[in-house]
């Protein structure tokens, strides 16, 4: 819909990253300059801001603390996790969300999340689609993950990357450093799609990566495992280094972190809330081989370590929050933002486009098979070429004190 | 002695930091540049290494690499966790030492460690004092410790720190986000002196840091702590971040790792290997008030991550490896490089001196109690104060391909 005037609602969802906050900073930079966009709210934890008309009004927020969001990791409007029900089975959540954006002429509504995000982002543009109510709804993507369909990557994946590259680069020194066999066990966050635990591989090109990856695409056999790594060890004077995604599973499906442990804790979305894995897999080695281990957990790190940002990737995320912007006061509704790599200048140019967002809504994108190598123990160069250029450039945060200087908003409710 | 003529021979021991390859450049670049230095030996695991001759010769090394260790975490010729018996018990490796030395004409010997190292650099010492050998010896400190007496702080402890508040204030800003209560507890290194732990602090004095932070100088108990998380809750929104040294022990003295677990491995030099406290601890919290926890351990990453050293740190230990150096060939021996802090001109400034080094040997030094808040769950001004001019400037690492481009040493075998 094309020339609707009226306010613009953002809301954070999900798992933060370190750039989150850069697509928070691009469609709030673009929206406070479109003319058609009358009002800018920030809703505090995204669609439950909403619910309970909680949202702070940006155009009180000075420019250069908005622009300092590009560097400020997690989510600074506070993120959530609250899965709408289909409106055919409990309408309350959406004629309430419908209430609040008619009582303050919300007509541009921007969502950034991954899989389960853009499941609320769609339910709520089909809900008003139907109900009439005219209101242009983009999804800004994100996710460590990198596993939203259509796009050829995702804003916060090359943070995350370069973090786990990096420190493993760093950790493969460390952990080497004595003159006594030792293993480590890394521990890397994705439950479904092994993206992030690929990264290692970057490291391994740098020659200071893992010996071992292990990917939740790939069934994972506890005795090929610990076959693995005393393989590894044979060779390397006692010492290995094997990376786990969290999410890996055995050939029947179930989590080994499971199968090792009765830690039954369960996280907001009803998924089995994952952890230990790394400890566990290092303890069974130490029973095996004797050998001295270390279980290693990038945990938070990985996802907000901001000061380790991928400049390329602070830049594409803020440029996803103006491209919603745009396309929206240009009529696109119903859409989520998608990043086309084009190679045709033989160096790799990110170009923005869009597609329906009901074909991200739920669905996953997994690492390809043929990248995993055939002993499903690390990956190959069209991986390492595929995510090169994702982690280029690095993050210049501004420091004061020595250590970063991170937004901090102002946060003026906009409750009428 | 003054107007030694021969070899020198530098050595890496203990565990490694961000910044003791910085130290091997300083001795390595300032050694090639003496000119009573006929050659420059780096010790492969250091006194391993000389025991077993086999060691580097570092003239074939380029001096750009040589400068590159300034940036590479870790210990680049390897390090050791060997405890030299008394040599009036056994004086078999002393000999050994002092043959190699003799084969090779080492006059010059400089050990890179901390208190256990500075013993083996002590015992050495004295034992080619009583034997007539001329060899003048010093040691270079370093520890993320921070506990070496008689130096203002240790090369390693600024870039740990460093690397521990900057974390904790991206910590700060994730597990806070969503709206619904999280307790995070964060292990940090330090078995016995809280110094590191203690840089948590420096995350607060910028507004996002822990709660509560607990050292091994005040006595932990379990219930206090958990009333103290309880308290934080209450008034924060069910959220709160604890901050905990590896080395908490109860009144009694008893670590609280061992006293929430019967994990009893040990490591090298005897000390009980411990790991697995925060998730103890969150555990517990989870347990008490049903609250999402994590425990988040930042492992080996507090040691080696070098991105995120402190260029005041790196400069530092570079020009304490120089020192050393140069205090050797004009005649100084038995003494360890210690920094004095001038703050006469209203900045801070490091002044490099030499005390004797049997007086590092074996000491510790804590944090006092007087910078511990009297609830001891925090840390006074003065600790801020003593800490943030160690932490301040960049690593400026070289990058390749996005990634940090270490130092790659040829490594050529010095046996005759």
């Amino acid at each position: 819909m094309k020339n609707l005037v009226g306010a613009c609602m953002f809301g954070q969802s999900g798992g933060p990253t370190s750039v989150i906050n850069a697509s928070a900073a691009g469609v709030f930079i673009e929206a406070l300059e479109q003319k058609n966009i009358t009002a800018v709210y920030g809703a505090a934890h995204g669609i439950k801001g909403i619910l309970e008309e909680d949202f702070y009004d940006i155009g009180q927020e000075d420019k250069e603390e908005l622009l300092l969001l590009k560097n400020t990791p997690s989510s600074s409007l506070g993120s959530v996790r609250y899965k709408l029900k289909d409106a055919s089975v409990d309408e309350t959540d959406y004629k309430r969300i419908l209430e609040v954006f008619k009582k303050y002429n919300v007509r541009y509504f921007f969502y950034n999340g991954g899989n389960d995000s853009m499941d609320t982002c769609n339910k709520i543009s089909k809900y008003l689609l139907k109900s009439g109510y005219e209101c242009n709804i983009i999804g800004v993507p994100k996710t460590i993950d990198n596993d939203l369909y259509g796009t050829d990557h995702c804003p916060g994946y090359g943070s995350a990357a370069k973090y786990v590259a990096t420190t493993l680069m760093e950790l493969n020194l460390d952990a080497k450093v004595y003159d006594k066999g030792q293993v480590a066990v890394v521990e890397i966050m994705g439950r479904n799609a092994g993206w992030l635990t690929a990264a290692a591989a970057l490291a391994d090109y740098k020659g200071l990566g893992a010996d071992l990856i292990y990917l939740p695409e790939v069934p994972f056999s506890v005795e090929k495992f610990v076959a693995d790594v005393k393989a590894v060890m044979d060779k390397n004077n006692g010492k290995c280094i094997a990376c786990v995604s969290e999410g890996i599973r055995d050939k029947d499906g179930n989590f080994i972190v499971e199968t090792l442990s009765a830690a039954k804790a369960k996280d907001g979305f009803g998924h089995t809330q994952l952890g230990g894995l790394a400890a566990q897999l290092a303890d069974l080695v130490n029973q095996k081989f004797g050998v001295k281990v270390r279980g290693i957990e990038f945990n938070l790190m990985q996802r907000c370590g901001a000061h380790l940002a991928s400049g390329t990737d602070i830049e594409e995320a803020f440029t996803a929050g103006r491209t919603a912007v745009k396309a929206a006061c240009e009529g696109e509704t119903d859409k989520m933002v998608v990043f086309e790599r084009d190679m045709s200048s033989g160096s790799y140019k990110c170009i923005y486009k869009l597609m329906p967002v009901e074909l991200a809504a739920n669905t996953e994108k997994k690492v390809p098979l043929e990248w995993i190598n055939e002993a499903g123990t690390g990956l190959t160069k069209e991986y390492v070429e595929y995510a090169l250029p994702l982690i280029q450039g690095a993050s210049n945060s501004p420091l004061e004190d020595g250590l970063p200087k991170f937004a901090n908003l102002k946060k003026v409710s906009a409750r009428k």
